[in-house]
């Protein structure tokens, strides 16, 4: 068990690590073979489902403890602009030193197969979802209402996700410098 | 020339839809020749740099048409709060029509291979500069220095890409109608 166990979690790093990098269409099953140095026939008898459901288990994990990360963060941080500002580092500093090709974990996937499979639909939504529910919990105890820091927490997922991908864009960190100090304003005037 | 420039224009018209629905690695040679309608020796006369050069120009042509609009939105809406509620309300109804595969023309292409392709790499990034810039321009006009304008300009861009990347993921255009709520309450505030 456990040797079975070390082969599908390597698969998982494996497959997360690329579509991380080059997305979905361009991760092909060899590739996660190759890489993982996984045996051909592992690839069914784990995920009998195929790159589908392995890609959909790949980013649930990888985004598992990613947003164990953000949660700790926005939870223990003295100030929300100070959480921010240490999420919004992380990433730049994973971005840098990737040549950008690390930014968020699952976007790629979520621009390329939310429309078509629900699986990854499925697992990119609730992902998100989670990260702006963390957001949220944090301005909730800064004293804004529910319905208030659900707004907020959309509009601040939003900021950082769009200044993620236009560091890649420009292959720059600015974009993400840029949000976090604008962001910081906004919750400072509130 | 006539039927040559047709057949081109098709060409790149194709892969600008294929690409900002399905994104880069998805859209074959074949699907391109295929749903233009165009002969197959025509893809290395008219693109000879292959894949890479046809994508890149095609995304230079729809980005084109969609930086031309929301230039001429951004100078002629009586304030720039209602020239962003415009943009988004665009592109919200894009999404919506197209069963939210829609949504801006160019993130796919920049999330997979900004860090591979300097050839797409760089027409994605001017494109964004030059939305950016354009957003800049109207702040400008409303009092605001050069540099604090392009300060935000970025943060506004930022926030609407992340918004159309979250409303693809949970196929809701809610996230781009609380961008367009929050950035308008920011100018409000400026």
């Amino acid at each position: 068990m456990g040797k079975r166990r070390d082969t599908k979690s390597r698969m998982l790093e494996t497959a997360a690590e690329l579509v991380q990098r080059q997305g979905y269409a361009s991760t092909g099953l060899n590739q996660i073979l190759e890489s993982s140095g996984a045996p051909k026939g592992s690839l069914y008898f784990h995920f009998p489902g195929g790159k589908e459901q392995l890609i959909a288990l790949a980013l649930e994990k990888s985004s598992e403890s990613l947003s164990e990360l953000l949660e700790q963060v926005l939870a223990t941080a003295p100030t929300p602009e100070l959480a921010l500002e240490m999420i919004t580092g992380y990433f730049g500093s994973q971005l840098e030193s990737s040549q950008f090709t690390k930014g968020c974990p699952i976007a790629t996937v979520a621009l390329e197969q939310s429309a078509t499979s629900d699986a990854l639909h499925e697992v990119c939504s609730r992902t998100y979802a989670r990260w702006q529910s963390a957001i949220a919990a944090r301005l909730v105890r800064e004293g804004q209402t529910a319905e208030r820091a659900g707004e907020l927490a959309s509009f601040i997922l939003s900021t950082i996700e769009g200044a993620l991908l236009l560091c890649r864009a420009h292959r720059s960190v600015e974009p993400l410098r840029r949000a976090s100090t604008e962001l910081a304003r906004t919750l400072k005037g509130l």
